[in-house]
């Protein structure tokens, strides 16, 4: 079974019916948990029952290097990838903080750092190479580094499967990737290069323009691979964002909801769809990041984000925020009363 | 000490401004965390701490009956109003299920209820009357209710800061309040009746015209209250948005975090904010509700909403969903590393 070819179920429409008449039962007006209703909705269908079960919550935290970084695109050095991954194995990121929060996992995987230490404990090596080639002279990876890239997230998503993870959460480190997020959603949507290119970690003016003259670039010399989704993928990808599109089809394959975070899973969240289509249907946003890319992202794969907090830190730091609201909803259907049981006058206000 | 004289404090200028320190030298790019970061800062000044101390976080939810739902204003009887105190007493409400995912007490006042029933315990006796009477044809309530309604929340509030209490979350519960609820804001903002009048728990069209005109007549009637913040309140208000006016006032005086919940809870805070306008540093928006009216409440104040689910129900559900948000920027600002400490190259990017 390979991310390829491997089964992608609709959703349960029965359950997710079901899960709409269990809320409108409940002690409140109909529809009056608004977007946690559809939210619920969404989760019930995925996990295929009226009250899902959200098992365990994984946040996964994919790490690579870009080659494309050399240009002077980020506001930090590729050093920074490799420092913040020593920084996640010591529990001091704030994705660290933000899954001790929300009683997530926090799992780390270098696909590929261009300065590896021995990170210890808590982070898997699934190294394709020392960082991505430099996309603006020529393909980020090659055919054979795609393959290995995506097949590792998505064998990884099968792993999470069969230790109960119910809710896998998307986050990111690489120095550079922002840069390589925008050039792919330009390429995957048509997008306009001055659309979907940002600030990033936080470059000034000439750090943007610089960016800019980059990824159109990148998308000229690669403009033959418009349509082609792994082409396109290999020519301007990462290797982390190329193994986040293989934990998300994996993830679909196995039923699991793929909560997307910000700018560059959302990019990998646009690639996997790209290549299969029914993944869209398991992913949940997060929230709506500050890049001004992300609200591109966000309407092609017709994705509502639960919140929109100016955040631009990555890492899934906005997965592992919006995570309580999905807890939150499903604790409510499990644990609230109903008209009939609580014995409140019900009229049926607000169906809609 | 009362509600109209016990001191308020301005923030802490220099407790706000270490804490934007302390978060611009944690591992992350400068004011990538939005508008956690400036959340962060106010619950600084608020508590008078460059990482506060949130303490314990406590749901309020004030009850009470309005005789202006005589009118057909509501899609629910008044009758529900104590049905559902019964029901929070008994943990099967929303805001039950969320104030124990949030990690939260939950406090029921019934402020007058027309119809009382032994609740038990959990629910406080803080009755002022059989509901208010009907605004559209006299004023709510007497001079002497207001005051004791004001009161018993002022009274609470302190009671609240002695036992430990950091964070006060604004609940409500009262059929046919966002009737008094929508007069209020017209009232104090000057805002239209057609602006401010939305369809509530869920009234049809027939019953949002109904509850447009019983507004109208009750700002007609009490004409003469505009500019007089406290007429103004009792003529149009309900006992439960008096005793939240007195818990707002109480906890600004007592320095605690007050976390608006909706439409009725944020008329309750224009109200505050009218009567002393040094209580306004002390709130924090939780989140902007569909009720219409709710955008010129926060507008008003000046507040911005951390979610926007469009949640309508009430209860303090909208609060007790955003109180996470604030225990997680805490937790960034006591337990990440700093660039210092995890030996990550600090660049200073993003400073602005």
């Amino acid at each position: 079974m390979n991310f390829r070819d491997a089964p992608i179920r609709g959703l349960d429409v029965v359950a997710a019916q079901q899960c709409k008449a269990i809320l409108d039962a409940k002690t409140k007006p109909r529809n009056s948990l608004g977007q946690l209703e559809s939210l619920a909705c969404t989760l019930a269908g995925i996990r295929r029952a009226a009250i899902p079960d959200l098992g365990k919550a994984v946040m996964v935290v994919m790490a690579a290097d870009h080659g494309v970084a050399a240009n002077g695109v980020s506001a930090y050095p590729s050093e920074v990838t490799a420092q913040m991954i020593l920084n996640f194995a010591r529990g001091g990121a704030a994705i660290n903080v933000l899954a001790r929060q929300a009683g997530a996992e926090l799992l780390v995987v270098d696909v590929g750092v261009a300065h590896p230490v021995p990170f210890g404990p808590g982070v898997r090596d699934c190294r394709v190479g020392k960082g991505t080639r430099d996309m603006s002279v020529e393909p980020a990876m090659s055919a054979a580094e795609l393959e290995q890239a995506i097949s590792a997230g998505f064998a990884l998503a099968n792993e999470l499967a069969d230790s109960g993870v119910a809710v896998v959460g998307l986050g990111e480190m690489g120095i550079g990737n922002t840069t390589a997020a925008a050039a792919l959603v330009a390429g995957l949507t048509g997008a306009d290069v001055d659309t979907v290119v940002g600030p990033g970690t936080g470059v000034d003016d000439a750090g943007r323009a610089r960016k800019k003259e980059v990824v159109a670039r990148a998308l000229a010399l690669h403009a033959q691979t418009i349509g082609f989704p792994r082409q396109l993928l290999a020519a301007l990808g990462g290797f982390e964002i190329a193994g986040l599109v293989g934990l998300i089809l994996g993830s679909a394959h196995r039923g699991m909801v793929v909560l997307c975070d910000g700018y560059i899973t959302g990019a990998a969240a646009l690639a996997a769809v790209a290549l299969r289509p029914e993944a869209r249907d398991y992913l949940v946003a997060a929230h709506q990041s500050s890049e001004p890319g992300h609200r591109i992202v966000l309407e092609s794969l017709k994705l509502q984000p639960l919140l929109s907090l100016s955040l631009r830190l990555g890492e899934g730091t906005g997965a592992a925020l919006a995570l309580p609201l999905l807890q939150s909803v499903v604790r409510i259907l499990s644990e609230m009363a109903t008209f009939e049981s609580a014995g409140v006058s019900d009229t049926g206000a607000g169906v809609s």
